[in-house]
């Protein structure tokens, strides 16, 4: 076990001896290809078939059960029919076996009498404190040189390498490690999660975190188990390696009703590409897309600028890498003077000093092994794609050579890309073994690169601090249990602003009415112009029914306005009320808010008012609790920040207020129980901090049957 | 010839004979692989070397020159160096030469004396009424069976097939049809375009809109030649044919400078985009896309609806294809209640009928036949996508034939995704023959539909008519007059009207003024309420410093929003006057108006009002012309067009007004010589089409320097 202290999953990945319970005589059943791919990888402990209708299995000794094994038992593999899973669970249990991998299907997948029987059987494992993969899985596999484990029925193990790989579908699991093998991508270890009763990805990132073979991780995820942790563990991990997600169901989250107005602003799958870019992974779009970026991670030091240098031998490809490159956020490297001078002297009079670099087609290998050191070494240079598409007349393996030769001892990211008929087996066997990933087409390598400087970006950015701010918690509590006493989960006008005053808000000063005479007198009070709105549970939307009245600037037009509002909708709403509210001039409206999200709980909202956010869907949202840096970059994240900035001569407001105001509402769904959605619409963003005003908001709570449900799993 | 006139590329295409200029006797020489090539290929016509120093070149006799050549030749391939081209093609002339393919560098790519050499030989070419690809070319190929040329030093060629390729990059092409070939792509004609000197993709689209044999058109772009012509050919063309291209140098467009103002908003290549969306072009972000799309369009028949099933056996690659189809368009398809019957009774317990189909991983191949069968027959699918991850326990190459068979004879496309380490070649063989694509992975056959989708709609939209407006050509003509006579790029308020006015649009009627009082006078003239405007040449962008006063609803604010301008802006600009405007009410800002391209000519531009164009970059452009279709999309086509459709209880505006607008701004730029750009801007529509109003608007004449330059290439 070396140094490590011993972790509960180091019986998964690091046991001396593994039972294989089902292990059957047939060639072609699960179980015997698991003692198949166990014998077949070298596992370097023993391995013990176990079968009560067997007394021989793959030339092998079998057991009538695990309890029966004269030796101790670390890892115990279930292959068993469902009806027996629990029985044989009991008995490894009793011999004291530490974990399980349990391939049987048919449980909380299947529903029905599946779950209750997942139930029972997470409640035996942990009463003997042992630790479980599955059910419902594929298996396990770890490379370790001095483990060697392929407890799994896929015979498609990659060679030993630095990738940590958890996949949510053993089908997927398969597929991907077929890949990576056919890619030469290297894997550490790999988990098909199944069911994920017990072990699940959380604890997977945890154990990989800790592990010096493990320097980059893959996922391939339908669901997040209890995304706060997933949260948490991930942001540090990403600091340190990086993590390349493919996250399905995307658009299952569509379908979903909208529970209320800011809910619906959650659509499609905001949420969980935000927690991932929350967290600091990069999200793959493709299987493809995750493998390809995979190859640049496994093999290449982190990209320490976003200032790259194409070398080719051919114009067309250099021309889509730097498309794919500029549209990705990368910049062409200027070369330095000294560069240029010396790659002048080395290139033939029809090629062109620049980046990319074109060296044209008749270039021979001293001459890109030359470039490349030049171009590899010159200190504007953060990384470089060299493009070389195969010519009749050139020796292949020579240029693969020029290449591995012309970059050698570089600290940079080298990316290759191949193309053409003449790639010879030669010339990749020659790039694989010196670590630069060829691709086949040039927008690809782009991709790569590009994707590593997202990560270099997303590692640089500042980890941020929780912010606690001095509330009147007790002024909200108040307001929240009064709704509470009353039965409603809408709070009225009154307990909102109780509870956001509570929290440090600025409210509009504004005065409810019911008659001309009195919104008058109002008016003349907070001074103009103001602002009429019409209330009435009725009324809903008040905005789209017509029932708000701007920019009014004396009693005459109060007058008016209140009369209009009053004869359009008193109709529909016998109960109607006027709010008489103070207008804040020269601000921008926004919206802050808190919506629920039924797999990822409360989420952080912010956009600019009204169609900004509506029609045109541009809003941020983050995942509660967030820190000074999530708000920062939350309000730094939408479309129409310039807006705020003060484009077209408009007043900067103070993005720092927007910040707090998002800060203060994380605070206040942490220390108040029961909020489920909020919305600050409009915030009125000024200047100035202190003249920030909240003009409307509502706060809705969890109903109570709901509230009780929703325990983290 | 068969039937068809004969066409001027027929010499290129279909010669009876070919001589190799250059041919060399170093087998590793261009000129040699040429006659390789063709001999290889089986060229059905006579093959010619010629070179002055050889007498015997590939155990064929050599002529000295192509007039020494005692038969008539077709075509001549040159690869001559440089210096020696023009006497070659002067050679050629005289010979009756029809066409030429010019190997040959160092021309027009080269800059300086390259140009020169180019224009000479494209007036030689000419001179003799020849045809001629290139020069720089890789050169070009046909595989018709009656002529099975290959005129180019690629040995890729792939099998015949539907496939016209044409690439702006010898070296993308040659990666391509190595592609092509290992996809099982088949292809019809290549070209390998070079420097376009005298053959375009233009001439190419045409040639191959008539021919029968193809089907599909690949094109690799670098820049348009002639994009009107190119418009109205590919219009016409991707009605029938798809036409499927990568645009390279999409982001070299974002460094040029914009120009003006609404120069600014066709920023990166909106342009190209819209160029290829307006003639119903797909355009591919990658190589490996354009080939992945073209496996589809290849092999399978047009997609009739966007409704789709999956079948699978295995969820997570289900899951993936799902959210790529549906967030591309495509919709899952509702199975008829008599399939799903039919269904429940072949599949096992433990599957479920739905859409995704999974038939999980212990499928039979029979159970696979019969649920294709039944979906693919379903009459609310309009194609299928069949995932199957390889199970070491099941005859992969009876799970291909069961996929054959079961949707043998459908008229819909069927595309398949094989993974996992038991893909055999016999199975793959079995759907390859049967023409069934198989991706790699699901995401992939999911795009290829939805790219089937996207070409259903663009084929399916209405082709549209120009439209001719009555207008007052002649009051617009006389003030663009007036400018340039002045020596004026810059239109006067006047001037713009008057143009304007000409052409249909209503401007909102307003008062210049110098004083206090006489903004006044004009308000109580005009009627409240009234917005002020700061003029001066001083002020360009009179917004961004505070130069416009809305909504001022009495002379007392008239007055004082007056006083504010002068007290601002009087300093900065002395010549400041200032214009008083009847306010539109209800309705609401838009912006129409004409930029310049350089490559593409005068662009329609349609946005929403000031930050929605500016700050969120929510455009639509079409290249000029446009059609009636072209201005209905152009409106529907931004993010905010719920805004205009009345979201959030504003009132809906009449689009027909906009789309008018628009095409009287087309039909202005065809009528009026010299309109460089145009912002009317704010353009305010209104729920009447009569009551929309221009507010504001500008117009540049074309310098008159650059006018004379800007003939179409």
């Amino acid at each position: 076990m070396n140094q490590r202290r011993l972790h509960s999953l180091d019986s998964l990945f690091r046991p001396r001896s593994v039972a294989v319970v089902g292990a059957s005589r047939e060639a072609t059943s699960i179980g015997r290809r698991i003692i198949q791919n166990l014998l077949d990888f070298q596992f370097t402990g023993k391995v013990f078939p176990v079968n009560p209708k067997a007394d021989v299995v793959h030339s092998m000794k079998c057991y009538p059960r695990v309890s029966a094994i004269p030796d101790a038992v670390d890892l115990a593999v279930i292959v068993v029919p469902r009806a027996r899973v629990l029985e044989v669970v009991r008995d490894c249990g009793k011999k004291g076996v530490r974990a399980l991998v349990v391939i049987t299907a048919g449980f909380r997948e299947v529903g029905g009498d599946g779950i209750a029987l997942e139930e029972a059987l997470v409640r035996e494992v942990r009463r003997h404190g042992m630790r479980m993969v599955g059910p419902n899985c594929m298996g396990i596999a770890s490379t370790a040189p001095d483990v060697r484990l392929n407890a799994s029925f896929s015979a498609a193990i990659p060679e030993p390498g630095p990738i940590g790989f958890v996949s949510q579908s053993g089908a997927l699991g398969e597929v991907i490690l077929a890949n990576a093998r056919g890619l030469g991508l290297g894997v550490a270890a790999f988990v098909s999660m199944g069911n994920k009763a017990d072990v699940s990805a959380n604890d997977l990132l945890e154990y990989w975190e800790k592990d010096p073979r493990v320097g980059l991780i893959l996922m391939y995820l339908e669901s997040f188990g209890n995304p706060r942790k997933f949260t948490a563990i991930a942001r540090r991990i990403t600091r340190r390696k990086p993590i390349l997600a493919v996250k399905a169901g995307r658009t299952a989250a569509g379908a979903r009703a909208a529970s209320s107005h800011t809910g619906s602003l959650v659509e499609l799958d905001i949420a969980a590409e935000s927690l991932l870019e929350q967290c600091g992974i990069l999200r793959a779009s493709s299987i493809r897309e995750m493998m390809s970026l995979a190859r640049a991670f496994a093999t290449q030091p982190p990209l320490r600028g976003d200032r790259i240098a194409i070398v080719t031998n051919a114009g067309g490809p250099a021309i889509l890498a730097t498309d794919a490159a500029v549209s990705q956020g990368l910049k062409l490297a200027d070369l330095t003077e000294t560069t240029r001078r010396k790659l002048a002297r080395i290139l033939p009079p029809e090629a062109t000093v620049g980046n990319p670099l074109d060296l044209i087609a008749s270039t021979t290998p001293e001459r890109l092994r030359e470039a490349l050191r030049l171009v590899a070494a010159d200190r504007n240079v953060d990384g470089v794609i060299v493009i070389f598409v195969t010519v009749v007349s050139i020796d292949v393996f020579e240029i693969a050579r020029a290449i591995t030769s012309g970059v050698a001892g570089t600290r940079k990211p080298i990316l290759s890309c191949f193309m053409g008929k003449h790639r010879t087996s030669e010339a990749l066997a020659e790039l694989a073994q010196k670590r630069i990933p060829v691709y086949a087409f040039p927008e690809e390598a782009a991709q790569a690169l590009a994707a590593m400087n997202r990560y270099r970006a997303l590692r640089e950015r500042p980890a941020g601090e929780p912010v606690s701010f001095s509330v009147d918690r007790a002024r909200a509590q108040r307001a929240v249990d009064r709704a509470r006493r009353d039965g409603r989960t809408a709070l009225t006008e009154e307990e909102v602003e109780d509870v956001l005053a509570g929290y440090g808000f600025t409210i509009a000063p504004s005065n409810i009415v019911r008659t001309a005479g009195e919104a008058i007198d109002a008016s003349l009070a907070l001074g103009y112009p103001v602002v009429l709105k019409a209330i009435s549970k009725k009324l809903p939307h008040k905005s789209d029914v017509g029932g708000v009245k701007v920019d009014l600037r004396n009693a005459d037009e109060v007058g008016r306005a209140f009369l209009d509002l009053k004869s359009r909708l008193a109709g529909t709403a016998p109960d109607l009320r006027v709010k008489v509210q103070k207008m804040v001039e020269g601000g921008r409206e926004v919206i802050v808010g808190v919506s629920q999200d039924p797999q990822f709980g409360p989420l952080l909202l912010f956009g600019l008012g009204g169609v900004y956010v509506e029609v045109m869907r541009d809003v941020s949202v983050r995942i509660h609790p967030i820190t000074d840096a999530d708000a920062k970059e939350m309000v730094r994240s939408i479309r129409g920040l310039p807006i705020l900035q003060g484009a077209r001569g408009g007043h900067p407001v103070d993005l720092r207020a927007i910040e707090q105001a998002l800060l203060r509402l994380s605070q206040l769904v942490s220390e108040i129980d029961g909020i489920a959605e909020m919305d600050v619409n409009p915030f009125i963003a000024t200047e100035r901090a202190k003249d920030c005003r909240v003009v409307d908001a509502r706060i809705a709570l969890v109903p109570v049957a709901r509230r009780r449900q929703s325990s983290p799993r």
